[in-house]
């Protein structure tokens, strides 16, 4: 809450979960190897092995979703290629052209509530590779997918299942962003496991930021080696931490009784009872997306009443309404929840 | 300690100042800006602007060395330039080739202690600009020092004072690594004030990640705009942290209280300590350097001995002797700098 | 002609314009300095500055249109910025993710009739300043357009300067791709001068390959060191010939006697002859474009009847029917127009 | 011949042996496929292929050496590595930045005459192999060799046989620039030929530029697909030619009736002529390099006596004596010869 209003704008407004920063208390005089190469990490990365049900897997603690967007995507590509991913996706708008900086084109496909489609990869790969110019051209090098997406909407486990099975006939590697996966991990609506995810994924990232850490997220390659020397690579990318035991010690902790998916059950749970509330009050929402951003259709007069009380994301104009966001998270305060609902 | 050893390997060990940990527990719940937005990463500035008596001073918090010197570097030089910098400095052996990733050559000079002398740099200057084949090479295009170097040694006050003429002369920046500025700032030989700084460089950098905090650097440009859009570049590198605010509570904590100076004061005070015992025992240091690395030339015997018992560095072979190197830090304990003496 | 067949499939399939060929033997032995900084060069780039009425204009010469493009859109940016450009454009669609790589996004926009808008281009900056995410996203940094077109169109002089305006109120650079501006100078419908470009622009490019050279770009800047160091530039991209001579010396033939303009007259010349026999013969054209493109909508029977006598380039399928391409040149020889004409 | 100076400044001062202008005229008005996709081109590989016998060998016409260096460098290697060449390489100096620029960090080693050595070439990798912070330091991921060096010295055969050994053994690839390439085959100290050159190196370049071609260079990998889609890099790099022809004809006749031998042998001849003239004259040589480059110290009154008539490069300072650089050519004329040893 600033200022005494409510406040649901983002789900990074907050520290971190407390157990985490109790854990941090406790190993902090602990004399430690640098660079990821503690105990601590070691411990995160064999909880997320066994999670993932990946004895193999090859894991690396980076600080943010932009950063780890950028290196993985510039590790698994040739200088040719270019990633496919939803026009909406984070990579397509909000990292300030880092896929480009590193090289790369995105090669943006139409989204379907902010999902990309088999139909349009496999077009997207035909049209390539019919094209008597291809060799003149971007070629599709990988795909991309977020999840939850940018849209809050989660893949099923048929769809992901079909793009993985495309992009394994086409030889390219698929990376799934999970800045969020906490929030699909949480949702009874999700079909997609972790085992699920590091057996059709050749790449992805569990969020922590966004879901409960102070700040991190743990890329994970189910296969070791996907990419020689990717320490070295994250090394020259800037993005080792000498101390890369705070992030071990947080995924530690993230994986330890469970905390991750309780605290996306939670943001969730909040979600939900909005929602209810919403409709039961007759709010229009934009989206049937079940995570924890929620998406709403206001008129001016909702806008201007609730705008007054409560801080949310603007989503976009579509004429005379406004589409903004409500984003719940590990942190949200039910008291702050029952509060916006009497607001309604 | 590790195993029973006392560790004297790095001073990147351990975690943070309680202080720091203790302040991240009070703000933990409330909900702030992201993206160093908040109000603690603006405090943090105002302090260091103050401190820098640099009223204009624009302030980045970015999360490790390699990232700075590597998105700073980039950004301050137009493509075919390249940063001049001691062949012992860390952007030239031990970041991975960073600057080279991001388009640009390190233009290595011979050191003198860990020091690049403005005899160097004017003779590279002379040199480049007297070369009938100067638009065929790399323009010298910037300056970069380590303060303390390296090798633990310090510019002194003259130095800087004509190193910067040299720059401003050949209007070229100037960028100082503070990595471990603190182990200066607490060093009665240093000459170096953080204002004499700011006054002479055009981009330098407070170490926090070996001087106290969890991880941090704060990117200080004496002038504003030196850089345009500095923001969405450190976006675009993947460096923005959406969780700014861990890193301004961190600064913010650092230089309240003189936290920053008292962990330096107390780094250099243990080293002293150890110094003076070496020398009274009969061991022979490599360097006569001041701050918080001590460079010790053993013979195989005293390497055998102590190594049994202390985890160093190693630095180098000179034919029979080895190099090695102690750290102490601020969070280095008076019982085990007793018992390392103990040790000697 | 290829195995008997006629070939209109592009404007690259001959050497080039004799005059100049003849040029190169007649100068073949003289000693010459290197790089660019001979005699013929500066006479070649005296009369490009003559011609566009630029007396302080930096011209450059390059190898081919990918290269000029990469080049100067680099040149033109800061990192963090990307150039709007037609979906069609060249630089988006065959350039191989050449500007990517480069490290820049393409801001592609929806063409009419192969042109960038006005109101596109002026949406497209407007909508990003007003984004409050806009720290967050790729700043559009420059604007690319073709002239020629891609579909062979052309802007008009109203559509140039209001373009030139927006530029110039938001302070971007406005790039000009002439690879075929042969073909819109000798084009009665043409209304950009070279003087006028000049005037315009801020960078442009003569095109050279597709208009009677061997190869070869000259690359304008119509105010002097608009990109400091470009030299370098083009020497550190792999882009500066040791021979620069054989460039200046086309270019200067080129400028030589009105050769240029006759050249692109003549194509335009034979394309008109070609475009009235289709009109007169029933054949549909796919565009109104008037220069040395043609755009054909072939039914099955027309495809396969014409297909099976003379080499076109595919342009798309619109259903049943196909668009082929039809390119005439300064090489272009009018039996085998009369050939064409006699198939149809 | 300048203002009446005889002028050996350089070897590309001249266009291109008159067999290739004379086919490029013959040549001119034929229609081909573009891009390097047509017969000449092909004629030209297939004789290469034959003389290098290597009859997979897979090879690509570009249009200098510090295109050929950056594109082949960053396609071999990955971004974590670095090339290894002599300090004295012209990658090292000469090209700008080109190699850093794409990413790479030139590991210079110190020259023997111009050349690398094995033993410092196994000193380098040894040292990184051995060094704790391998994975913090750039791999050294390839070795570039010049042939002749720019000192215009020969690597032996069993020079290259034990360079290539150690480059297999570390499976790194091996890289020779042969930007003078004529010149090492027309010497009679040349002990390496082009299938010699292409069993032991994975890639390299036949230099066209400074050996009688207009411009151009012929990159030959001997195995095919070493590096993938290398079409499309070159596309991407703005290096590919869209009159791929008028590479493929002047490397094609290059490679007809032995003209690039001849030429290489002509300079030679010239060059020792010279060489044989000044010993004989008191003249010293700063070097026995035996091929088209002449290194000369000369005291000041020879300096300036030479100066008078003579333009030659400048090399370098030694206390009193300055040493110069004559360079003959495939264009040397016997009278330029004649009259420059009456000048000695």
């Amino acid at each position: 809450m600033m200022n005494g209003m409510l406040s649901f704008g983002s789900d990074y407004m907050e520290g971190a979960h407390p157990e985490i920063l109790q854990r941090l208390i406790e190993t902090n005089m602990d004399q430690t190897a640098g660079y990821g190469l503690d105990e601590y990490s070691e411990a995160a990365r064999e909880k997320i092995r066994k999670m993932c049900r990946a004895p193999h897997a090859e894991i690396h603690f980076l600080s943010g979703g932009t950063q780890v967007n950028r290196i993985v995507i510039s590790a698994l590509l040739r200088p040719y290629e270019g990633v496919i991913a939803a026009d909406t996706g984070h990579i397509t708008v909000h990292e300030a052209g880092a896929i480009e900086c590193g090289g790369h084109k995105v090669l943006a496909l139409p989204h379907t509530d902010g999902k990309l489609t088999a139909r349009a990869i496999e077009e997207c790969l035909r049209t390539f590779h019919e094209d008597a110019n291809r060799d003149h051209m971007v070629r599709p090098g990988m795909v991309y997918l977020s999840h939850p997406t940018e849209y809050g909407t989660l893949y099923t486990m048929d769809e992901l299942e079909v793009i993985s099975a495309i992009c394994r006939a086409n030889r390219i590697p698929l990376f799934l962003d999970g800045a969020r996966l906490a929030y699909a991990l949480g949702c009874p609506a999700n079909e997609l496991t972790l085992p699920a995810i590091a057996r059709l994924c050749d790449a992805f990232y569990i969020g922590g930021t966004k879901c409960g850490a102070l700040f991190g997220e743990a890329v994970v390659f189910p296969k070791s080696d996907t990419v020689p020397h990717f320490f070295t690579i994250v090394k020259q990318s800037g993005a080792l931490l000498a101390k890369g035991r705070v992030l071990g010690i947080q995924f530690d902790m993230l994986f330890t009784n469970g905390l991750y998916e309780r605290g996306g059950a939670h943001a969730i749970a909040m979600a939900d009872r909005i929602r209810a509330a919403l409709t039961e009050k007759g709010y229009r929402l934009a989206s049937d997306a079940p995570t924890n951003q929620i998406f709403l259709s206001l008129t001016p007069e909702q806008l201007a009443h609730l705008s007054a009380h409560v801080a949310m994301g603007f989503w976009e104009k579509q004429g005379d309404t406004t589409v903004m966001r409500i984003a719940t998270s590990w942190a949200t305060r039910e008291e702050d929840v029952e509060r916006l609902i009497a607001l309604l």
